[in-house]
């Protein structure tokens, strides 16, 4: 399910992200329209996009009317990626196995594919063509614009930042995980119900079980990174101790992470009773992300 | 008039930029709420909100229902500053004779303040307080997406960085112009038309006006860099030229670019009669634009 909703949504990038595509634009350089598709169509596993239309979708939306929005929301979180990779930031070669924009083209052109993907995002989103209405389009537009920037996904990044090779209190962890993956993985979910026109009960549901994911995401993450072969084998190759990044699992345990994971879990299931049958796929991708092994 | 809008978008930003300014967010952190603030509280002129709120009322509009469209594109000038002076891309340590962000902070910080500012440009044209109807939010988004992404502002940024030290096409030359500045300036003055709920006919005519005023506001600029005091007393320091860019004047000289300019004045000013004395301030800013000295 996931793999065929990532393919839709491969074929909507590629289709939106190609020199020839006018959107009224003056033109699109090829080069940077190139180092565009190096960031964004790298097989990444469209997990945001799958819960923008599989929300919508379990909310009784047409399927088709979250295919834009879910495409702005891939773009942005692959803005976050090309420039968390620059030199000055995490300074990564490789992501996916594949160069990362920086290496494959130069450092201010993976500067400006971020820029233009972040702008491409909101573009999408507010796309004349996807069929939504203007008011359930702004109202994306604002959550993203919330989600994504200085009090959300950017912030958390400045914050991770500026907090490396410290050792965090658990409150700032906490707040560096809502903010920098959190808080657009919530979006994803939320923009489900706006797209469905959610009344505002229903939306502040929905809200909380994406920050329940988001949760979950996250801790599944950690636990992978403390649990994964290298370390098994008792390697000191744990990547965020590496980098000296605090985790909630240095703090309280590999058990205790598991406990607290499925609680999330449960919390997030019980939001979804009142779905029945039609929360089978979100109930199977809840675990889905919690249970992951990469 | 210039200084007293300038002085009102100021006291406007600064309120929205402020780490206790919550909409919703989780949080701002002060370190990159104070980079944003660098970045843009530098004593700009602010042009192009300018021409968003002047042109809005010289249409008929509350100059009110202006104000948050003016502010996001602001932020969206601003952050393409602070990354065209990161050290991959111009690499300038000053600006209005202060320290670049990425200097007075640094360049982890800078990019991301670029980011963050990017997407507040988004958050204020969107914003809930605004007073504007969804619809004429929607489409603000639209335009400023299509003039700032890989189609305009962003995609001349990539142009005019792969053509430096080259001898650019006069073709070339006017397509990077069009879109590293023109597209912002000609989206200032679109985005009033679209505020005051022009029709078609009158958006499209506001539209080429601001293309006028871009295409001037270029040769202004490149003018001002040949006959700057240094170049008259016949030393090499011209900018442009230094940074091996070519330039119109170069290719045509002084006394057309001169030629050309009052062209373009008189061909603006041809789209305002109709507008009467409702359009002197527009009418005197269009000649502000066109023999500014600094």
């Amino acid at each position: 399910m996931l793999k065929s909703r990532a393919k839709q949504m491969d074929d909507f990038l590629a289709t939106y992200l190609n020199a020839d595509a006018k959107n009224g634009e003056i033109d699109r350089p090829e080069k940077l329209v190139n180092a565009m598709r190096h960031g964004v169509l790298n097989g990444g596993k469209r997990i945001r996009p799958f819960f923008v239309i599989e929300i919508a979708k379990m909310l009784g939306a047409d399927e088709e009317l979250a295919l834009f929005p879910a495409a702005g929301l891939e773009c942005l979180h692959s803005y976050s990626l090309v420039h968390d990779d620059l030199p000055a930031m995490d300074d990564d070669d490789l992501r996916r196995g594949q160069p990362t924009v920086h290496i494959a083209y130069d450092e201010a052109t993976a500067i400006l594919a971020g820029d233009a993907l972040l702008t491409l995002a909101f573009d999408l989103t507010a796309h004349e063509e996807s069929g939504l209405s203007a008011q359930v389009q702004i109202e994306l537009v604002r959550a993203l614009a919330r989600d994504s920037g200085v009090g959300g996904m950017v912030g958390g990044q400045q914050l991770d930042l500026d907090n490396e090779n410290k050792e965090a209190a658990e409150e700032l962890i906490s707040r560096i995980h809502a903010m920098k993956t959190g808080a657009l993985i919530r979006y994803s979910c939320e923009a489900g119900a706006i797209i469905a026109g959610s009344n505002h009960k229903e939306r502040q549901n929905i809200r909380r079980y994406g920050e329940l994911v988001g949760l979950a995401f996250q801790l599944a993450d950690d636990l992978l990174d403390v649990t994964s072969d290298a370390a098994a084998m008792g390697k000191a190759t744990r990547k965020d101790a590496e980098a000296g990044k605090s985790t909630l699992i240095a703090i309280h345990g590999v058990e205790w992470a598991r406990e607290r994971l499925n609680q999330y879990v449960g919390e997030a299931e019980a939001l979804l009773a009142q779905y029945g049958r039609k929360a089978d796929i979100i109930r199977a991708a809840t675990h889905f992300v919690a249970k992951r092994q990469s």
